[in-house]
């Protein structure tokens, strides 16, 4: 079968090396199964001749389909009419004085139309299950994944059913109800939720849209990049700091780079630090040793990136080590401290997944892998509006006061003097 | 002192008809102090013969301040950096089939960067504050207005003082305190909480975001109106349906159309439907009876209009009548499915009081108020995420199912038979 879009040669597995023509049937490597992660693979130089740098403001498209000539879409298929994507990235000049750097953005991935970076790959997933006249769509996920994946079918008119573990609180799961997503409850832990899904998703024909097994998540991910690149006037930052789960994410980020360093679009690709939290760090470790992760416990807060088994660890450990970054793990405190700190010098409200990258860069700053004079990009992946519950945990306590202003001036003077200074 | 803004001609009082001057000083009527809410009055003449119907577009601005031009600042004061406003505009098919309408679009201004329309509002106070020198920003409420204020404030780098009353819900303080905001609980009702932020305000020299009693924040909020204009390719609709709380937001969506209506942008008015839930429905009454409103008890699920005594109820009355629009009260019931609705056919997940306007329209065409034929635009005023309790009562519950897809399979039978269709 020939691919059906024209600027991708094929999908190439990870693990064998082994060359699959892109279709919408094929989504794993026929010899590796499970094991075998596919990798997009386009004709750059096809891709080069068609785009420029100005190419993409000179679409009109201010959302992730702005970069169509480097997706595994047809120009001509159906979008999801939610505006994915094209978040904006903020020079955050007081967070980078509180941290004692010189340049820091924030790319304020919560402000996506379900509230996380995984919208960009739902958007592909969405678009490939409709063009290859799919109805529904399919995963196992208890969160952004999830929702992401809900509300883009839903905005297309596809039917969306999502497998959750039993145990997964019921808050996690109202944007996906809400969506119209049927949600199936497994009597079970995570992995027979996840194996109900594989069954019956091939069973019933549904489209797949499981982390790692489906290879066109990874290439919604990157427009994040693509973005960064743009919104910083093709200025490549030195760093690119993200959190990381079952590695997806951050094979995203540095695809994006290698895309547009392949097509000469910029000229080096920047250093990625990848953060996970101390209470869950298999890819740190194996990052370190060298050697294939451990499976390892889930014990942080930060849910989104509270992955033990992770699924994508081959591209997420070639995405650091090709970039020449680095991988370190933060521990909750920090993440909460993170959160505090990004709120209150940006008005970015992250989840605690969000906020470890900076957790991650002010570890990074302080032991000098990352320079004080170096320009860093902080991803911060979804909305803290997900996760009030830890928003909880960060945030300080109000001041109590009876309704009487000599009250408050006494509970001022103690607790907030700075607001005193100021009139009287 | 002189207007500081050239295009502001004055302020006027919508109680007294008292000509106020525009400075950093003057907020309510100096002759009927809070009863006096100004009215902003622009040299529509003076905007006319700036302003095209191409220079928004042209500005390269895509948010709210493409509409410098029309706004209470002037060009070269500091703005927030968050993206505030030009939010997605949806032309919802299936929604418009399923309420049997044959088109209607939703204005999502959930990925606002605090998640509501009050984002509008709190830019152009923080915008203001900052213009006139002030450091710190307060305002009394425990919703949208205060995390919208708080959110702008801290990218700003202002400090912000919110007060809520003992008995707010500590979820929803959650933002503010990320935001870095210091939030004095004052052991009293909202009233007391109010009197004391005014104390506070008046006596510490504080700058004044409590909502009505600052008239410019009804300016920020206009520009949702100016956005639908554009967005609709200047095809005016023929109705407009927001639901209605203290009365600013409707205000506001008023104001803008008349804005562009005086400046020969558009050349009518759309009707505006102002919807309120039945338990809480002072402004509907007093409309139907054309008498002043009556405090009525704040029974409904949809808290960010669950106000008993509105404080902008001339300029929310004013609005309606003059668009020869209407009001209605919808039930909580109706407001929960109407979430569910939304969020299934478009991936648009509101809050219950965005939800109440869809609800009312979905009234507003049983009745005939609204025609099947017309064209409407909804305004869903907040994200689903601010309030998870609400959608927990309007989600339906998952499938529970045993690991087995025997079991799956049975369930789905009974419950989801639809995706059984596809594929086997």
């Amino acid at each position: 079968m020939e691919s059906q879009v024209e600027h991708v040669r094929h999908l190439q597995c990870t693990t064998c090396g082994a060359v699959v023509e892109e279709s919408h049937a094929a989504l794993t490597c026929p010899f590796c199964a499970s094991e075998g992660i596919l990798d997009v693979i386009y004709d750059y130089e096809a891709i080069a001749r068609r785009v420029s740098r100005d190419c993409f403001a000179a679409s009109g498209e201010n959302s992730m389909w702005r970069y169509v000539p480097f997706l595994p879409v047809d120009p001509a298929w159906e979008k999801p009419p939610l505006r994915v994507g094209w978040t904006p990235l903020h020079d955050a000049r007081r967070l980078a004085r509180a941290l004692g750097a010189r340049t820091v953005f924030v790319k304020d991935e919560g402000v996506n139309p379900t509230a996380s970076l995984k919208d960009r790959a739902s958007a592909i997933a969405a678009v490939r299950a409709k063009a290859a006249g799919r109805r529904i769509v399919a995963c196992a996920s208890t969160g952004n994944a999830a929702s992401s994946l809900a509300g883009c079918a839903a905005s297309m008119g596809l039917r969306s059913c999502i497998f959750v573990p039993r145990r997964a609180p019921r808050g996690k799961l109202m944007q996906l109800l809400i969506y119209g997503a049927t949600v199936v409850s497994v009597d079970g832990s995570y992995h027979d939720a996840f194996s109900l899904s594989a069954a019956a998703i091939e069973k019933w024909g549904w489209y797949n849209r499981n982390a790692a097994i489906n290879p066109y998540l990874v290439e919604g991910k990157k427009t994040v990049s693509f973005e960064i690149c743009e919104q910083l006037g093709w200025q490549v930052p030195d760093w690119v700091v993200v959190s990381v789960g079952d590695g997806c994410t951050i094979a995203g980020v540095y695809k994006g780079f290698y895309d547009f360093f392949r097509t000469g679009l910029i000229t080096r690709i920047p250093r990625i630090l990848g953060v996970q939290a101390t209470g869950c760090q298999p890819l740190v470790e194996a990052f370190r040793s060298g050697e294939r992760f451990r499976p390892s416990p889930e014990n942080t807060i930060a849910d989104s990136i509270a992955v033990g088994v992770p699924r994508n660890p081959t591209k997420a450990l070639n995405a650091v080590r090709r970039s020449g970054g680095d991988m370190i793990a933060v521990p909750d405190e920090e993440i909460l401290r993170a959160m505090r700190l990004l709120g209150s010098t940006t008005g970015v409200f992250s989840e605690p997944a969000g906020a470890a990258s900076l957790a991650g860069l002010a570890t990074a700053l302080e032991s000098g892998t990352i320079g004080r004079e170096e320009t860093v990009v902080v991803i911060a992946t979804g909305n803290g509006l997900k996760d009030i519950a830890n928003a909880e945990r960060a945030a300080p306590p109000p001041i109590e006061v009876g309704p009487s202003i000599e009250d408050l001036r006494q509970m001022l003077e103690a607790r907030a003097q700075d607001l005193l200074a100021q009139g009287e």
